[in-house]
């Protein structure tokens, strides 16, 4: 046994990881325990006021706090984490610039890996909704909002600038509500500064597979909040869900199907995979803890909390995972990782909850507070001042204060932040009949069938012509690509079908880089050519004076 | 004839395309003409105060401003331009979401595409020289600054850990120095919240191909810049120049090499392609144009304004790339636009520069207006006086000096805003004698030789034995994916390599998706691991019980 101080290994920064391992700075000298926090961002961030993002009434960066800060006594190691050894005590993080994996030995170990989204069964929708759990997702969304707006803006298609002007949201708890309530406030406010949307109207959806929104409210505020999200154009979609999702539609389990270019899910979550494969007992999908928040079998050893441990309160009611109990939770975690290491008393948890809030938007939300019930303008203007007051650390405060002050004089921002365009291979999954492309588009990539089937039809003088149906492992695309052309065929799909597309850009690159795949692509591009049916082949796209150019 | 507004169509954002825009908007009425501005992104950026976002001294989303808040009348197309058609009157822009190619005709074009970064001819630096034009680019650079000091927390090898900590800027003019100044201040500033790093020294190195910095300013105030920044620990190199890079260092002409991971180029630029393919005269590698901005054969029709156009004053001095300029040429050709559409008095343009400010850091500037030479802590107040007066419309100006006073208050953001991690097949660069992965690494990708040639090793019993030598259009590194094991040989660059890297990821969705691709791999694998001398074969890492563990 080593002399030295212990390791105390952190896993996860979200409320629960950092409260630990600030509680733990205060109970434990440095000589006693080094603590070790292993997060994949810097920061930490206030989940309350993620939404706030969205409509950029709260600057990106105020709505987090660096870990360093918060926790000046804590190593950071800003990695993923690959995989948890029970056993042998033992944490594998992922490599850094050097390809080198490395293990972490640890005396006392804190998992706080919260949950992640998990779409598995629903075709299309890992590749079409979009979370919102973290800074980038909300970044992401916002920057796509303006995207949509900007295209919407100038599209002349009447069908087309409906769809973009559609944004739905699936799942009607505190983060669906929050996010459509934000994401509403910003599309009113910004349309004006677009000419030829300022009098077009946006459609707002929230799907709720409930016979209400907010499940985690008393039944009064629920419909108080539905009537006023009403009340600001927000449709409210009832005892359905989402089933299934293409880029151009959501659809919904009752055969709905809503046109839209942005759909955002909440729902479902599932632990996160490094935290599922562990070999101990799990309730409801989490993991099992007991009051004490120790992981069975490994009391005094592992502690489990936040989002991802399942754990009922001393008097026997279930923790909801909110971040006031993941406060609470780190605190006894905390002591009670004091105990195993130099003696003294254990804590279990009894906390009960204070309360429930939720924000409508600007001016408007629902409080629950101590058994009293608010709803409208003094429930906002609670929400505001607890959830400020929640924040740690003066500099946040006065930041978000002023946020808020500027919001009442100026309009919200409209810079769309990205980076970098999307790109890169990806799946896409299209429901029987979509298009996939048309006739005369552009050739922008080339396409691999998963599974599923489609037609490839060529239109010639106003009668649709079949020429060919692929199916599985085959190929679709590559003549316009190789030739530069436009495509000349339209592909259907037969059946529900998934979709490999290689964009251009990384297509040219493996064409360029592995000979191999060169060949097989022009010798099948020629043998197409030949076959002459070829859906696959191309024309030369004809400039047409008016209105186009040929790349 | 059409009897209809005629249309205007002004390509790029930067401040010539947005004055030209604003001065259009004062000077035409809506009946006359149709204003419409192309730009990549939906604002526009005060460059003078994008360095600035590095060290988060100003937010993120201060240091731009919407075009359409600043142009409301103009319709704005967040595209790229494609094409240029001057004789046809048409410019081809990139598609939206569905996949055509949009001509918008035009009556008067103006043109102000400004400059791109072209390290054409310069080994390494497209793949590992970080520009600095753009919103984006400062957002980058942000999130690897926060990346590399991450990293040199945790990093153990000495060698890396200095790697880590030591940054490169080519070009020392304004540009190259501001970014410089900014970069220095932030890591000096956030370096006391690394537990490991307060007391590690970090390296800022600016190398100038002249005999001095700064050659947009007199002597005097270069030289009294020079010891500014020295004084504040910046390395200068003068009568250098950066000739190629690796991921692993900087090699400059004279044959010195630092190794950095953070490499920053603000030289040398070029016309956008799209500018660059124009038939018509160019010198010194711009467009041409008259004291009217009007472009040669195209007067009355094409005007070429900001970076991207060469011109002389009315007095024959050659007009510098400043925004001052810019501006004052937006007005010249609005005026020349007017009077074409509408008769009137043509203007030309005679601005001589009213002086040069530049910024070395907090506190610290030098500034050279109407002849009077001023540096230090005075330059940096009139520097922060006249810029902020400078930035159109209150909002900003409030929030902008919000930030100052905050800056004041609280230690600089610390929280990195990345969204996406790089993915996605990219090229590499390495010098003879660079190990491209070593035996027992990880496998995160495979590689292509595009060119050059390597040598593949083994350490059999600390003896390096030689395997195999493999060049132009030869695979490595597939083993180690395929078998999911570690590298069990070393790749050593034999001469100048170019390769193209494919992640694992992308690896692996080609050979579920494109069954060829699979093929070949897996054919090349098992005839590498037959032939037994195979630098390419793998053995299955070996769990070492105090340090790792497979993953």
């Amino acid at each position: 046994m080593s002399t030295g101080p212990k390791q105390i290994l952190i896993l996860g920064g979200g409320f629960a990881g950092v409260y630990t391992a600030r509680c733990l700075e205060k109970l434990l000298r440095s000589e006693e325990a080094s603590i070790t926090l292993i997060n994949r961002e810097n920061y930490w961030v206030y989940q309350p006021m993620l939404p706030e993002v969205i409509s950029g009434s709260i600057g990106l960066t105020n709505v987090v706090s660096p870990i360093r800060r918060l926790c000046p006594r804590t190593n950071l190691i800003m990695r993923e984490v690959e995989d948890i050894d029970l056993k042998r005590q033992i944490v594998t993080i992922s490599p850094g610039f050097r390809p080198r994996q490395i293990g972490l030995k640890y005396d006392y170990l804190v998992i706080t890996l919260g949950n992640v989204t998990n779409f598995h069964g629903m075709p299309g929708l890992i590749e079409n909704a979009m979370p919102f759990r973290t800074l980038a997702d909300a970044m992401v969304l916002r920057n796509h909002l303006i995207h949509v707006l900007e295209e919407a803006d100038v599209e002349e298609d009447q069908e087309l600038r409906r769809e973009l002007l559609t944004f739905v949201v699936a799942g009607g708890g505190f983060s669906g509500v929050e996010v459509m309530a934000e994401l509403n406030d910003f599309v009113c406010s910004v349309k004006r500064n677009y000419l030829r949307l300022r009098n077009e109207p946006h459609r707002c959806v929230i799907v709720q597979a409930g016979d209400r929104i907010l499940p985690e409210m008393s039944e009064v505020l629920a419909i108080s909040a539905q009537r006023i999200l009403r009340k600001r154009g927000v449709e409210i979609i009832l005892n359905d869900r989402l089933k299934a999702a293409t880029s151009e539609r959501a659809i919904l389990q009752s055969g709905t199907e809503i046109p839209c270019k942005t759909l955002i899910s909440t729902v479902p979550s599932a632990l996160p995979p490094v935290v599922q494969k562990l070999d101990c007992p799990k309730e409801h999908g989490k993991l099992l803890v007991n009051a004490g928040l120790e992981l069975k079998d490994y009391e005094g050893k592992v502690w489990a909390l936040g989002d991802c441990a399942y754990m009922t309160t001393i008097a026997g009611t279930k923790v909801p995972p909110t971040a006031q109990h993941a406060i609470r939770e780190a605190t006894i975690a905390a002591i009670n990782i004091a105990a195993a290491l130099h003696g003294g008393k254990r804590a279990e948890f009894g906390f009960e909850g204070l309360g429930t809030l939720g924000s409508l938007g600007y001016g408007a939300a629902v409080a629950q507070i101590c058994g009293v019930k608010v709803s409208g303008f003094l429930a906002w203007c609670l929400w505001r001042w607890i959830y400020l007051m929640k924040m740690p650390g003066l500099n946040r405060k006065v930041r978000i204060t002023i946020d808020w002050i500027l919001r009442l004089l100026f309009p919200p921002e409209l810079a769309q932040t990205r980076v970098a365009f999307e790109s890169g291979i990806r799946n896409q999954y299209f429901e029987p009949g979509d298009i996939i492309f048309r006739q005369g588009d552009l050739g922008d990539s080339v396409y691999v069938i998963e599974d599923g089937e489609c037609d490839a039809l060529r239109d010639q003088n106003g009668e649709e012509q079949l020429l060919a149906t692929l199916g599985r492992g085959e190929y679709f695309g590559e003549m316009a690509l190789l030739s530069d052309r436009t495509r000349n065929a339209t592909i259907r799909a037969r059946t529900a079908m998934n979709v490999s597309i290689i964009p251009k850009e990384d297509f040219n690159k493996l064409r360029r880089s592995v000979p191999i795949f060169e060949d097989v692509f022009t010798e099948l591009a020629s043998r197409r050519a030949e076959a002459g049916s070829s859906c696959l082949s191309a024309e030369p796209s004809m400039p047409d004076g008016s209105s186009a150019t040929a790349s």
